[in-house]
């Protein structure tokens, strides 16, 4: 089964970490595989996911925020980056090791074009049946979503950032 | 912080997991307290969160499904587990032991009557302040709503139970 969980509210990592944690604990594999996100920034979950040693793999195979937040590489460096991370990602899911492959903001990697929406359609397409597929990230493209079986939208009603907190460790990575 | 994850979608469960994950990554301590959710129904987080040891608190409070899916006990009895679990939830946040609590499913128990909305509203207004609380389920009371600094809505956009695919071991609990 496919799953999409996009929208612009918070959770859609938690939820996709939580969801691999479920079928761990039903005896299944699972890996989870970070586009855009990179490995120079640690958040709690890849240090505390350790634990579950060989029934999880964990690749973060980004080159952190694209265009904002002082990101000064050239887009074709994150663009090879998202692309490696594809291909990571795709012996993956066709290994037949896993209950769960979690690609982790390949909507944002979608849209931003560093990743080519056909190539994605074919993997869901093609994907194993044993191997369920979650995709996180905001702005999931309509195309995607009609491939779905299940889609949520994480909608945001409200959020501290609004208020001028900023990201705290341990919540908002 | 108080947290509130809403909504008819899926995934409200798993994030909250996600998050205690990520929390005590962070070198914090986290405890899932579930409300309506009964022992005797083992759900993959129950066996996986385990490995979590003493950073980790794990109370399944509930009676299982309240008034559907063949449910025969009566609401007296369901009231009575809501209460106790309330009990406990509050010994746990005021022992400011854990950097999260979460309150799982306890939206639900509000909109059933199973708890006091009043006595919620206080704990949640004197919660310690190094405790996040993250209240998860569906209809969560406006009231609530607007004690909180973060809410997300969590939208059902597809769901495959509406194709006829029923709860499967690993994906739904």
């Amino acid at each position: 089964m496919i799953f999409i969980f996009t929208g612009n509210g918070k959770g859609k990592t938690t939820s996709a970490i939580g969801q691999a944690v479920r079928v761990i604990g039903q005896g299944e594999r699972a890996a989870i595989i970070q586009f855009i996100k990179s490995r120079k920034w640690a958040a709690g979950e890849d240090i505390a996911l350790k634990v579950f040693g060989k029934n999880l793999k964990f690749i973060k195979g980004g080159k952190g925020f694209v265009g904002i937040m002082g990101d000064r590489l050239p887009k074709s460096l994150h663009k090879k980056a998202a692309e490696k991370t594809l291909r990571k990602a795709k012996k993956e899911i066709f290994s037949k090791k896993y209950g769960l492959v979690v690609l982790d903001e390949i909507n944002v990697a979608l849209s931003l074009k560093l990743v080519k929406l056909n190539e994605v359609l074919k993997i869901i397409k093609m994907a194993p049946k044993e191997t369920d597929l979650i995709l996180t990230g905001r702005d999931s493209p309509k195309t995607l979503i009609k491939e779905a079986d299940l889609v949520t939208e994480f909608k945001e009603i409200r959020h501290p950032f609004k208020k001028g907190v900023w990201g705290k460790k341990g919540r908002e990575y």
